[in-house]
């Protein structure tokens, strides 16, 4: 098992990543403050729950919490403000109070509109996350929590830090192959924007790490909190060093509006982002083995590195438009200068966009 | 014109209050550092759009803004997180990004509204109160931003500090006669609080303030503020020290939930709680004047002190229980102990508010 802090000051917080570390649920909770006296509420989607909800309600219950739990539908569309609602709905009938917590059990979908519900119920309730999935490992450090809107993602949310984080990587096990894939992704952008070596041992542990290997993915997902907790604590509100995480997201989070956030899982976006990134560096004259070297790696992981020809080059610039990286009329973007280097951008430019998707939908 | 600081260390925001303050708008916004390359969005109702918007948007205009609007339909329906997402969609078209500001033109409802799309509009964008309503000087101090969900009132929402506050009182002078009486009803609170010297001098001028006259509503308006403010300063959370603002409340926000939300306006579903509130002193021992003087005075402001007939006793308490102010199993109560004092009472049983309530219906 290991154990790894978040550094805020008084909003600090510990994850804890390993085996079995869902047996001692109420234990952990004890130890971080949450109260026995106040109703909790536990998130989970339909897949996640069938697995783990009776597991975790029941060591919560033996463990003396009175806990009410949500089902939400698996996927995407479940982070709407329609689902917050259902979930206040939720916390209203099962009394919670202002020091009640809301557990989000689940991915990323759950943690973030659990999170947000977290965050704005009464204007703010403690919030605990379980990840069960790979992919979570990211969006269960740094707090950004948020819901979709029809026209752009994760633009309705919040700061809101959990109390803790309990990641039991036996919940990984059941992961459909192509989830695993697809969070494997952005454990690699962890390496690629901050750590070659980690690079490197990933690229000599793919195999493992698609066997899903409780060592390999204790390592991997340890690292990759780690560095995603590094420049969280730096830059809480994403005021400069943070956007370095967006790496392969400017047009990951574009693609998947265009998609109508099902055709291609988040991880799988970003990595056809990560490469587009890697392509646009030669044009800021950065050495070309960058795009080999990414794309060589995402390809390893099986991860799709071309965009589908059916989707609209100037629906996808319409939609990055209206992205958050979108600041004062310049794109945001964030471009490898090496192999685990990245540097932030202001100066791209439209028609740059346009030919990274032209040469990425195998037009260029 | 007189001028006020909400001290709230870096967070701290102007509010100025006088006539003819909208002119100079531009200047307001250049000095607190709204930015020009941004494009803002000015969230209205029908009611306020009709009168002060236009004016308002050249204002901005001439000053080199680049500014939209958007209108909600007027009453508390508005606060919803359908009207919610409208504003984003409203904002997203507008091309509004993380500098850019959102703007309230209006009273409490579009404070409440706009403060909340403000909020979580990409995680949190900057917030400019314009309140035109008497009831907002009491919303547009301290940040407390939130929509209504159909079970419970400002149930989902966020503390969320505005940049400054512009508080013109030539907007007032159109107010209907009803929503001036219900406004004072929050300016009388902040005296009944905190400052038995202004609750003397709102007995005092009471006629003067009903009909308007500029220079008795300037001065109750920043006594009001002053009151409000000071308190946030020290408790911007709602830790403790907050809780004593919510004098009335804990009974008014129930009648208007019963009630539909239309029925009664806040400031008189206040009136009737903080009667009950002096009632209640009585129960503990404090002196019965309280409540004769609470009585006397509202009564004075042409203000509802009793709970209409038709309204149902137990669906008053059992709204009461799904309140915020509902902590961990036991009612919270603000309780005055003379004019100009209270004290937060943890030990008010739900049969001793079966008692005020039946009271205040003309039963007990």
């Amino acid at each position: 098992m290991r154990e790894l802090t978040v550094e805020l000051g008084e909003r600090s917080y510990p994850i804890y990543i390993g085996s079995g570390v869902l047996k001692d649920i109420a234990a952990y909770f004890d130890k971080h403050g949450i109260s026995r006296k106040s109703p909790l509420l536990v998130v989970s989607d339909e897949s996640v729950a069938g697995l783990h909800l009776p597991g975790v309600m029941a060591s919560l219950q033996e463990g003396g919490f009175a806990a009410s739990s949500f089902i939400v539908p698996s996927g995407e569309k479940s982070k709407s403000l329609s689902k917050l609602e259902e979930i206040v709905t939720a916390a209203l009938e099962a009394g919670l109070d202002r020091k009640s917590a809301i557990v989000a059990l689940g991915g990323g979908v759950v943690g973030d509109l659990a999170g947000f519900a977290a965050a704005s119920f009464m204007r703010g309730v403690r919030f605990v996350q379980i990840p069960t999935t790979i992919l979570a490992h990211d969006s269960s450090v740094g707090g950004k929590v948020a819901v979709n809107h029809p026209l752009a993602k994760n633009i309705i949310g919040a700061f809101h830090q959990p109390e803790l984080v309990l990641y039991d990587i036996d919940t990984l096990q059941t992961l459909p192959e192509r989830e695993v894939r697809a969070g494997l992704s952005e454990v690699v952008k962890h390496g690629l924007i901050w750590d070659a070596s980690f690079v490197q041992w990933c690229d000599d542990n793919a195999a493992r790490l698609l066997a899903l290997d409780p060592e390999a993915l204790e390592y991997a997902l340890y690292q990759g909190c780690r560095v995603k907790a590094h420049v969280v604590s730096q830059d809480e509100r994403e005021n400069d060093l943070r956007a370095i995480l967006n790496l392969g997201h400017t047009l990951g989070h574009a693609l998947e509006a265009v998609a109508g956030y099902n055709e291609l899982l988040h991880g799988e976006a970003i990595s056809i982002g990560m490469v587009g990134a890697a392509k646009l560096a030669e044009q800021f004259g950065y050495s070309p083995e960058i795009h080999t070297v990414t794309l060589g790696l995402f390809r390893k992981f099986g991860l799709p590195v071309t965009i589908p020809a059916h989707m609209d080059t100037e629906q996808i610039i319409r939609a990055m438009m209206h992205d958050k990286k979108f600041k004062e009329g310049a794109i945001v973007y964030v471009v490898p200068t090496e192999i685990g280097k990245v540097e932030i951008r202001k100066d791209v430019t439209a028609d740059q966009v346009r030919q990274i998707v032209a040469f990425l939908k195998g037009e260029g």
